[in-house]
């Protein structure tokens, strides 16, 4: 099965793609899509909703996911991530395809093992977990371990299903 | 020249078109779309997508704008918020319509002539300005008043250009 996790932002969105066969991982393709301060937030939205389109016709997700994260610094910049995610999650859910959301702390128990974990342990794992991929950047590093927590907890759901039938 | 007012919200979004000639307005639709709190985000994003692509190929607008506001109760609102604006500002853009953005009080200023106006003024100057219009709610006259302010100040813009050239 493919998933798709999403890191959305205004200046840069990752995303990654990984497949996942039981417990067993292997990359498929990351990426991140940035748009320029000075060009108009239609315009920047735009670029944006047509790279994740252009991600998802390529490798086909069955399933994706996304942080369910608010900057908190100010109400402005909440604002912007909110446009960037409405946008993110639109590309997604326009393909077919549900968009699951998940707290930071369960996605870092998920990838980690502790939802204490921070950003240096989570990047080391989504490393180990996908030997030898080359990340595109720190936002395309936690877009994969958004997918890599999204399949590790199908999963565990459907393994659970199958103990429980 | 046609104009899209758009005021942006998960569970209701108020639009409002209207065609100005000069310094005169007509009234030409409104609405409000809708999306239940009970659906999951992507789907209730891809209704209101729809819903106002719809109105947009309806309408064919020339100019849109939204107003430049953002909830400040709590951080979990202000992302809702941002993700329906995002949305609304998206299906504008990608039918190539540049989308202003104003401040409350610039719209206010626009309308009812003051920027200390409260919504009752402005929903009162509304209605004066195109009269016998059936409005939707709330949320569709904040859009009219939007679409309004964005048509005098493009008016007034030009004007001053005609006199500056």
């Amino acid at each position: 099965m493919i998933f798709l996790g999403l890191d959305p932002g205004l200046q840069s969105t990752g995303w990654g793609v990984i497949e996942a066969q039981g417990n067993r991982l292997r990359h498929v393709a990351n990426g991140q899509v940035k748009s320029g301060a000075d060009e108009a937030l239609g315009q920047r939205l735009t670029q944006l909703f047509e790279a994740l389109e252009a991600v998802i016709a390529e490798h086909r997700p069955e399933a994706a996911a996304v942080e369910e994260t608010f900057v908190n610094v100010n109400p402005r910049s909440t604002l912007k991530l909110g446009q960037a995610r409405g946008v993110a999650m639109l590309a997604a859910a326009r393909s077919g395809i549900v968009v699951g959301e998940y707290a930071p702390t369960v996605i870092k128990k998920a990838v980690v093992g502790t939802g204490q974990a921070d950003k240096g342990q989570v990047h080391a794992m989504v490393k180990r977990l996908l030997p030898g991929t080359v990340i595109a950047g720190p936002d395309a590093a936690d877009a994969l371990a958004v997918a890599i927590a999204h399949a590790h907890i199908l999963n565990t759901a459907k393994a659970y299903e199958r103990v429980h039938r």
